[in-house]
């Protein structure tokens, strides 16, 4: 009936993308609870996801860390249970032998080459594993903010220039291109360009494919807005909203980078604009702070006028790890992903903003609207 | 076309009551802009309710501090701007000629008597000012926690017990009574019993009345009413809520005595369960700080569990002035409910959860559900 | 030349001792850096402590628990570093072979037997083990508070009281007579008794002995301390300091109830009104929260007056790990107090104010002034 | 026996300088208590530094609001209380009668002219009011960091520079350089360059001046130094320390020029570094939120190592009005400096450090020692 599901995973011997396989497999195996997995709640518990064990994970990769080892990597920063590399090593094991040579930033071929490498890889994947479908995610990191161009805004143009160049699109959106080339619907946890650019929204559409993104909302931004439709709700006016994230990891070394930070701050701040309808104040850091690893915290500060123009403020601080916040979500896009697919979606999927902070197809932010409509289409799928 | 209604504020003479009725005056004139007050947002802009300009105040009290010496206080305590008392001036000396002397914990007449005296004090401020109704607010200080009798589980026991005796209904259960008996709504913004006793709601029933409440919703509780439904959407698994909320001023000296603050930390604590389903370790302290004035501080620590139990946490402090709080709350409550009784709304008002941390008829305490829930009853009001 | 030193530790099974033993193991193999250990900076360098390698590890305690067992129970916890436990087996093997039967609380002997059993028990162990002399130093669980009794206040009426009675000292005291009984200087890292009754400090001074305590500074009071000072020497007016400490493990389930947990909460509060000579406003909560485990939380919020009266704030969120705050400061304790009993101090160790809440000997509470008094007290031992 | 003492305050009519001298009004009056005054306090009591009642003021600023209405100003942002500028009309106007316009950063004029008019402005006001001794303080805004030129390092070459420059000095040095011209003591409150040139510092040295700075240690930095000792003294390994400040008014808008910034945030990294020993991970963030006003809220996060590299953390949330903060230390270094300058105390005046994020003369930055210097220091002077 349909339910085999590849999860090809850009940047897939990464924290992230093991903490997902790992416990992919330690959920299935009773060793782990299914929490943070919303696909496993009640709410979506009718809606036809594949279940976990319909998974099959593969993907790219430009390093060559075993999974294993990454695994233990994990351990020890605490993001994983001491002994679950070993219980899951097999699943580890299989998945590690599913994983292909990425694309290199820097690879001189023409894109049109790398593409269709690409694209093989994942149709061998597909067939090698008797895959109903497979659905593609970035889970890399954080691409700097790429310049527009020309050949962007349409296919044929796109088509043209990758046979030649190099360097048309940025990596992110490279791997789209041979997803959709390949038959596979797209989903891009990072703030990178991925899918969003006209030319691949034309691509997706002519091949009937489904696409989501962007920029996994997992922490600060999660709280900020569940907490932004309050200050609405309740006709406080949010004079200020400024924000502090202090982050070690692969993560924060690449926001470091203030040019990858400008794309994920950007889309940190246009939420609680876009959900009190007017400009606010402030600014949002993102702090590389190496000695706090795979854990994050986040401090913000809002101040507000209530009734009569008095001053008040509210503050939080939000303490996570963010490899163990992500992965959850990482399953919940892909199978949910894979039931779109499935049900005929095509082009942006609005309703999955409950998992980004920049929700393509959507400008809802208000975590709880975005939650009952998330329910809403996923009950809805036939 | 039965516009002017009458806001019967029982502490007519109290901070909140006062940063209620010079809040009114300071708006309708133009002087403040309507933050905090859910009833001019668009949202309430089409149901129908009386503007602030048809609402005329009075109220009891046990205490005959100017209403002006009052205003003059929050002004010291910054809840009210310097120049607002002197322009609001004709107003509150307008509503301090509407203030009758109120029911006293400790007088020994039959409660009957009482009761009689103060429902025609309702009547005779309705004919006086020709009111087409008018709502009774309870916003004086928090009973101790109420034994239960057995008299108040029928109005014909209930009836006969009053006849004879001076304390068989706590005073704001009184209140509420005499504003039935009078043909008043009435809404209890505190903790107290007010009307919630089976008795009571027969008689409203009776008088085909509509009552609300309980404990105005505006601070702490707000932002875990917010907060916790995010967990539970992304399925992450509350370990532990714990809370310290600091405040000065009248509610906490009442509150500082334990027996007040018993009923006050319940209805705080029930939230959070009631949101998750299951119940959370921590405890919830109220405590007495005479220097914070008004204002109050509230510090919150929840413990989470993530994907593959990984511990996190997320606090969060609240600073806000609490007479500048709740009374938008007072002025939105006083015209829903008018507007509720104009409509032929009998009972327990459900639909008003959203402005309180325990409400009657409802255990939705999902911020955002219970918001949209107002607006889709507001909006279907005949 | 003196240096071989017996630390016998009350509680010698809990988390605290067990910590403190697998931790000195640890950095004396150089398995660990020495953070934590004041007795291992350059300001008690050349003061003459007896070194890491000097310590000989006994105890009483009245569970049974392997040493092993809580050492890898403590790995569980994040305490102690996974590879720990098997690295230091030889340690925690030596010192469990020195751990005796301790003294139960509803032992019904007369105290006196009880006391010569566990002096024999400290004797034996110096004797067995060559050692030039030893600590005792209780951290075991805080017991309820004591009623004072006429015999705690003299050494001839306490002796022949507990010749018949099987509960004139709580058990902290009943471990102090016999330390001092046995020629061993006595140390409380607990807020329980101890030595701190007339009676034993008579003892004390009849054998020539130090002893010191009460209740290790390791957290909450710890910042306090720090902070508090600042306010005096800028002439700030601290108007009101609230804590709330949430904290999980066995010390946390034993403060849970509300006799232990007073004599813990007063000694908090002590400290902030000798720093500043005035009493202030607020109160300090000590919450039970399972899920912490071994750790805690600790949130201060400070309301103070600046110039002209203006109202201002100072908040501070603590988050430590019980045990790894407190393993050195026993470690330094013991061996501090070796060095001073070496040295001839006897009686009350004010010195050591640095390291208690509650210190024996001291009004002192400024953290700086005591870290230079014990440096040049230490500098000055002869 | 030479106590009126003139305070000439550059930047005089801004917010800093009219709360100092309204404040200082008020205490002298009787109408405020001398919260803030460390000279008032029991530790300076004996120290021989002119009263309140001996100060007189003037200075130069380059606007020309009135001090009565910038006294209003600060009513409405909450620094002054509603009834103060009444109160001290008449001290406002006379302050205000003394204050000469000041220097233009852009004046073209040569340097030597404008150092020559503003030292006759100094002459001619201590003349005028009798005083035996004029101290110069800088609370004007920020400067940005400026160039070093050779010409700084030698009084001969900057002599010769100046007489036909306009830019050869900051603005701050030229302040400096016509009060230590005028027989002045020199104060600079702000991180501008001031007197920290060897040129100037050639200059104090040939007068026979003492001269202090810089940059006042009024929130953020205060605590910083008050807890890093506390990491220091017990061993704790602080692995980074974050920060972010908030603030509104006109220091933010001129830190939030970049450029000005980068002055202040470096010397708030110093003092932990200096104090730890060895350099932190970690930014510091001032970010311009107008709302605001004169308040400014800090937030920093200490991530540190414990006993065998448990990590733990710290953080704190630091709120207050920054002139009223200020304002008291004006004052004291004032009375300090022209209690230095009557005891001939020439060159930096190290034990000041107390009061200053970069202290001239000194590398101590931990605030209890500082506290210690500078009684040490105040009770010894002649």
């Amino acid at each position: 009936m349909g339910r085999r599901t590849g999860v090809w995973l850009i940047g897939a011997r990464g924290s992230l993308a093991v903490t997902s396989m790992a416990g992919a497999a330690a959920v299935r195996a009773g060793l782990a609870e299914p929490i943070g997995l919303v696909g496993e709640t009640p709410a979506l518990a009718s809606v036809g996801l594949p279940s976990l064990t319909d998974l099959v994970f593969g993907g790219h990769d430009v390093v060559d860390t075993p999974l294993q080892k990454r695994a233990e990597q994990l351990v020890q920063s605490g993001v994983l249970p001491t002994a679950l590399p070993a219980a899951v090593a097999d699943d580890l094991r299989a998945a590690g032998a599913e994983i292909r040579q990425g694309a290199h930033r820097d690879d001189r071929s023409p894109q049109s080459v790398t593409a269709e490498r690409l694209a093989a890889d994942l149709t061998s994947f597909r067939d090698r594993n008797d895959l109903d479908r497979v659905v593609v995610m970035n889970v890399s990191s954080t691409e700097p903010v790429v310049e527009p161009r020309q050949e962007h805004d349409d296919l044929t143009a796109l088509r043209a220039a990758i046979r030649t160049s190099p360097d048309v699109l940025p990596t992110s959106a490279l791997y789209a291109y041979a997803a959709f080339t390949a038959g596979c619907s797209f989903i891009d946890f990072t703030p990178s360009t991925g899918a969003r650019l006209p030319a691949l929204h034309e691509l997706a559409l002519s091949r009937g494919l489904p696409y989501g993104g962007s920029d996994g909302k997992t922490g600060e931004t999660l709280v900020k807005t569940a907490l932004a439709p309050m200050f609405a709700a309740r006709a406080l006016r949010v004079l200020s909203w400024s924000g502090t994230n202090l982050l070690g990891g692969g993560d924060g070394a690449t926001l470091a980078d203030p040019e990858a930070a400008a794309s994920k701050t950007a889309s940190k701040q246009r939420s609680v604009a876009e959900t009190l309808g007017h400009e606010v104040d402030g600014q949002t850091h993102i702090d590389y702070v190496p000695d706090l690893g795979d854990w994050k915290t986040a401090w913000d500060h809002v101040s507000f006028a209530g009734f009569l123009g008095v001053r008040m403020s509210l503050q939080f601080t939000w303490q996570g790890c963010d490899s163990a916040l992500a992965a959850p979500l990482v399953l919940d896009l892909a199978r949910l992903a894979a039931r779109a697919h499935q049900a005929g979606e095509v082009g942006p999927l609005a309703a999955l903003a409950f998992f980004f902070k920049d929700p393509i197809g959507s400008t809802e932010h208000r975590l709880s609207t975005q939650y009952d409509q998330l329910c809403a289409w996923a009950g809805g799928l036939t």
